[in-house]
């Protein structure tokens, strides 16, 4: 149902770009008009008539039971079979992920067809959530925020990185998670400037700050929290550099709403940072959208034009990273709406001494 | 050192095709080319001088640290960077993953230079490992082998599908993986008839068949092993199956072999089958080279002609699938010789009885 509603919205768009249709072949934007949760698989979606599904026959079942509403094709050649199905006029193509011999291959097939690149048709639907995407979102984040309030309960000092991160992602799974939306970044002591450490077999110290960025997934759907803590009682520029983050994501974050362009939340966490000083020792992005991907659009930077929609689901992350030193970062995932965005991972941001 | 070894290899395949060069977008080639762990860059490799690598600001300490050796390239364009290297000649691409739309602006961007595409270069080279990846390799699949033993020591019964596959997750962490090679498939009863079926909250059952098809991953490379046992006494069922699916699994096993086509032990692990009458239920691929990726060239199939050669490394993975009854598969992580191959994931394959 759900599904069937989107491939309505992506019609709509069809049309509006004059095409006959369009060939999905990114596996996530399948993944978003279907349901079907497999590794291979394409989609034919023209403007007039029905949908039809392809896929090769290791999932000739699953897709029967994830897809019973849209026609399969069970085939080894997807590219050939899709060629059936697009007999005239233009057809649209994912050009972004589409391979060059890919498309050689199908304009090899296709009659008297005009093949046109698109531009992230599928992503740009994707960006506004619809209630089953915010539902799972939700679930994922609350599922990482029990996991973190659980594992800061300690004890943590005297475990190595991988240790603890293993632990934190044990909670995840134990909590319902399907999977870790990605490889937890977990690092200590001055392991917290790089971005985005890998754990090693370093052992958390008193006075080190301890700094974890992960996520849990659920039905598809990823979460991603970072937070930075100190383990310890906090020294004087641990606490001036996790207050200059704090309030860069502040600022960052009050700009993240319904109609604003998403490059003015990216000028505000800027702003932010300079006015403290720390400007220079924020070498990432600031954020991006997170949903049937880690990262997908919307990315908020500065060269980022468009105007944030309700329902958009966000991180936003700034840093501090001081090598040889240290680092901070806070990263929250936020649903925007038309005023303050709602916080989907409610950890606190306090700077918590842990232990 | 390794990979400048490698580079000079592609030079060689490159000077063969009478190209220039070769523009390296694939990660994983690039990963292999370089040493190279991130998540974003390119290597443009000339056959006259030196190569170039190309990634962005976020990995700037990383490439200096991986690369010693290679000169960089740091920015956000990395298509138009790389365009300013690719002066004249043909200059080959990786067209079987550039995408359209990256095609399109290499193309506005270069001057009189002919784009070519070309056909899996690295990939080739990567079939056949060096000392470095097989020791890799070797320590992937001990690490998962001594998982697996002890895992089965048990208890078992009474525990869930999801509970188990963490649990031996852990225990591979815990001998030094670095992650996982792909989510573990772990499944009991009738879901043993599923290919490739997630973990669920089903518990297992005494009479059940339990099989599990998991990995380690060390330093980038998979190691991808299944067994299937029995919980408590095997009926007779279940030990035909057993003994069909590990008898085709050796006929295949036999003949992966320095000089040998890959076909051929395509067709005596399905010969296997139909003498003991159950080709019909062997509905997926029989195996695959593995290495950087858990599936890559060289695939074991009917239609795919081409010699092994020493130091490939492959999986050979026959099962019987009986839709609401159940399934075996027996899969092994091998290393082709002039002889028999050299089986690395070393676990027993006799028909396990546990608890």
């Amino acid at each position: 149902m759900t599904a069937a509603t989107r491939r309505a919205a992506l019609v709509e768009a069809l049309v509006a770009e004059g095409l006959e249709g369009l060939f999905v072949t990114t596996l996530v934007n399948v993944r978003y008009l279907t349901g079907f949760t497999g590794s291979n698989g394409a989609l034919v979606v023209p403007v007039e008539g029905d949908p039809v599904f392809l896929t090769d026959g290791r999932y000739r079942d699953q897709a029967a039971a994830e897809l019973p509403d849209v026609d399969h094709l069970i085939g080894r050649d997807l590219i050939g079979t899709a060629a059936t199905r697009m007999t005239s006029g233009a057809w649209g193509l994912e050009t972004h992920t589409l391979s060059v011999d890919g498309y050689d291959q199908l304009a090899d097939k296709v009659g008297d067809v005009d093949l046109m690149g698109t531009d992230r048709l599928v992503e740009r639907l994707r960006e506004v959530k619809d209630a089953d995407e915010i539902d799972a979102l939700t679930r994922a984040c609350d599922i990482s925020t029990r996991a973190l309030e659980q594992l800061l309960e300690g004890p943590l000092v005297g475990r190595t990185e991988r240790d603890v991160a293993r632990d934190l992602e044990n909670r995840m799974f134990a909590l319902g998670a399907e999977a870790i939306a990605f490889e937890t970044i977990l690092a200590t002591g001055d392991h917290t400037a790089v971005p985005h450490h890998h754990p090693t077999d370093r052992v958390l110290a008193t006075g080190d700050l301890l700094k974890i960025d992960f996520g849990a997934r659920v039905d598809g759907y990823h979460a991603d929290c970072t937070r930075t803590v100190v383990l310890g009682r906090a020294d004087d520029w641990q606490r001036e550099v996790h207050a200059a983050v704090r309030a860069s994501q502040a600022a960052g974050l009050d700009l993240l709403r319904d109609g604003v362009d998403v490059s003015a939340s990216d000028a505000a966490a800027r702003a932010s940072l300079e006015a403290s000083g720390w400007l220079d020792a924020f070498t990432t992005g600031l954020g991006h959208g997170v949903g049937l991907e880690i990262h997908e659009d919307p990315f908020i930077a500065s060269s980022h034009a468009g105007k944030l929609s309700s329902r958009t689901v966000l991180t936003m992350e700034p840093g501090i990273y001081v090598p040889g030193r240290g680092g901070v970062r806070i990263e929250d995932t936020v649903l925007v709406t038309a005023g303050a965005p709602e916080v989907l991972t409610t950890m606190t941001k306090d700077l918590l001494e842990i232990g």
